[in-house]
């Protein structure tokens, strides 16, 4: 299908969250960081918060690659991550309310300066939504905790798949009932665009060029003919007369 | 699983909106005989809204009869509903354009006077979502035009199921990752609250007398251990103290 070359028809914008809307990398370090002073707990938060990262996509592939297992949530799947990864990065002395409230750091993510104020303007116009593959839970208490105003809440545990799979970016134009083209999806990540564009959606690429701090390697810059791109969400309320 | 006696543990507020949060009837009354008056149409509308509402439960149990059928959602239910009323009624001179304007009009629902203002205030202590019967995009839509606050948005289409089947009030909690005694359904309808207490969920009764205007021959008072039971939406948020 043909990705539109126009913003014109576009009604609603759907937005990947995790690291286009909130800045995980340095909201989580953050968190830990402050917690476990207050706990007696030693660790390298940072390594800890990259490897976890790190196990994000190699989950959802396992979860793409054994359908029969049935869908699970992104919770569950850094639950699994983490207990992995304080193993093997030898942190002591966790309870399990201590791993429940790390797992739950994913629900208190700190928007990047610009999301709420640029969110806030784009609602005016538009229907605005998530598109992640965080859970319905998860970016619910996100939105509470960070003041994000979406219109409702569209994620992978929806549509039972992870993006960048189509019945995402397609499941999402149809609950709206719009056509694709009637939907952009936001992302500052080329190959989330790319699984939008190649469903007929329009797209906008979005820099945020220390997402991954020090270890960013990728998307500094538009790798595709997408339909906008913005310098943040702020410069996409103003392209929209917002 | 036993109902909860108590609202101490209650983190989300999810409403019926047809005859709870919105007035259906004469919402819909009042926007056809204003839009057929420039039309040059000719109709008894209260009869075809009484008629098309009548039409609900039945056309609701033929998708619960016929799984393999697959999931149809309420804007395909109004539709096949409407052109068959159309008919039966008489009314002529309806283009394609116009039964997609009516059927559209469930979109565009008014809410009750206490409505807006009561889940405002609730929004500030509680996830506050529909748990309606209608379809997201239609349910998205009446948010945006009617001024609803939620957070986000549960509906039968999300889970392929109708209220009241279980997988609904069900899969609303945990969906919200809450224990179903943590989830409240509010709602005018005691057949629904009967749905949802019988899953383990909280509920709250708000009479609603006037939806079905002079048609009303149920639903006037509790009838059933609910609970709670206020007298609108506001009341509500009073005895939550927002």
């Amino acid at each position: 299908m043909p990705a539109p070359q126009s913003t014109s028809g576009v009604k609603a914008l759907v937005f990947d969250v995790f690291g286009t809307v909130v800045d995980w990398r340095g909201s989580l370090i953050a968190d830990f960081t402050n917690w476990s002073r207050t706990r007696g707990i030693t660790a390298d938060w940072a390594a800890l918060v990259d490897a976890w990262r790190g196990a994000y996509m190699p989950s959802m592939n396992e979860v793409r690659k054994n359908p029969a297992r049935g869908f699970l949530n992104l919770d569950t799947l850094h639950r699994t991550s983490l207990e992995r990864l304080v193993t093997e990065q030898g942190i002591k002395g966790l309870t399990d309310a201590d791993l429940a409230y790390i797992n739950r750091g994913w629900h208190r993510l700190t928007p990047w300066a610009d999301s709420v104020a640029g969110l806030t303007r784009l609602k005016t116009k538009f229907v605005i939504s998530p598109l992640s593959n965080g859970n319905v839970a998860l970016l619910v208490n996100m939105a509470k905790h960070a003041g994000l105003p979406w219109d409702l809440i569209l994620c992978a545990e929806v549509f039972r798949h992870y993006k960048p799979d189509p019945e995402t970016y397609l499941g999402a134009a149809k609950m709206l009932g719009l056509e694709p083209g009637e939907v952009m999806l936001v992302a500052a990540h080329n190959s989330d665009l790319k699984g939008a564009q190649g469903c007929g959606l329009a797209t906008c690429f979005v820099p945020r060029p220390t997402e991954y701090g020090p270890h960013q390697n990728r998307d500094f810059g538009p790798e595709g003919e997408w339909t906008m791109v913005v310098s943040d969400i702020g410069d996409l309320a103003d392209r929209f007369g917002c």
